[in-house]
C-alpha cells in the first residue's frame, strides 16, 4: 500500500469500565503521550469470563474505549504499564499498527 | 514494531443497523468469542448505495459497530457466517490484524 | 492469517471536532469513498498542545470520530486532501490496513 508522507506508529486501544478509565488516561499521561481518544456509550460483555460471570452473553457492562497513538517506545511503555492495571480488572487492549501524517503530534 | 509479549488475533468491527445488532452478537457467541464491544452513537452513510439509495450523503442510518476480536480459526468462522447475514443488509465488516497481551482472555 | 475471500483496502480513521465534521464527509464524498461511519459521544485530548493547550490533560473536547474505508488510489486522495484541512485544526488521522469481505462496497 502506498503510504508515502505516513509515519507508522502504534495505536493502543483500551476498554474498561467508568471506574478505571481515569487511571487509563493517568498512565497514558504518564509515558508522555500527546494525547487521547475517549469513546462513551460503549457497553460489551467482557472477553473474561470470570469477571463478568454473573451476565448472560447479551448482557452488556457501561465501558469505555480509550484510544492513543504513539510511537515504539512509549507503546512499550503504556504496554508495560497497562499489563497489571488490566489484569487487576476485565479491561481488554488491542495493540495496532497504524500510519499517521503527523508524527511530532504523536511524539 | 516491538510485540514482545504480545500476540496476534483477528479484529472484526462489524457496522449493522441497530435491528441486525443482536444476530450479530448471536453470532460472535455461537464461534465461541469470548467477549464483544458494543458502540452506540453511531450513524453513517452505508458503503452500499442501493440500500440507502434514499438518503443524501450527508443524512445518516443509526447504527451500532461491534467490535471482537478472535483466534484465527474462530476469524474463520465469524467471518463466514456474517457473509449472508450481511449480504442480507448493508451492513459492512472490516478485519484487522491486532496484538493483545492477554490471548487466553479471547480463546 | 487466513484471509481467503477477503481484500486489502486502507482504513481512514479521522478525529476532528464537531465544526470540523461536515468537511470531512464532505472531502470523503469527493474523492468518491462509497460510504463512511460517524461516532459521536467522542471527546479527548488532542495530540497537538499548540491547538488545546488551555485544556488540562484530564478536560476533554467534544470530537468527532470518522470512519472510512477505501481503495489505495481513493486513499491516497483523501489523505492528500484531508493535510491540509487537518493542518488547520487540532484533527487527526489514522492510516491502518484492513480486509473486506465486498470490496465492491467500498470502490
Amino acid at each position: 500500500m502506498s503510504r508515502a508522507g505516513l509515519t507508522r506508529m502504534t495505536k493502543i486501544e483500551v476498554v474498561v469500565t467508568g471506574a478505571e478509565g481515569a487511571a487509563v488516561r493517568d498512565l497514558i499521561q504518564a509515558v508522555g503521550a500527546t494525547g487521547y481518544t475517549n469513546l462513551s456509550g460503549v457497553s460489551g460483555l467482557g472477553h473474561h469470563g470470570q469477571h463478568q460471570g454473573r451476565l448472560l452473553f447479551n448482557q452488556q457492562a457501561t465501558l469505555e474505549l480509550i484510544i492513543t497513538v504513539v510511537s515504539d517506545d512509549k507503546a512499550d511503555d503504556l504496554i508495560a504499564g497497562l499489563r497489571p492495571l488490566l489484569s487487576a480488572s476485565s479491561g481488554v487492549m488491542f495493540v495496532t499498527d497504524t500510519y499517521v501524517s503527523r508524527p511530532d503530534y504523536f511524539t
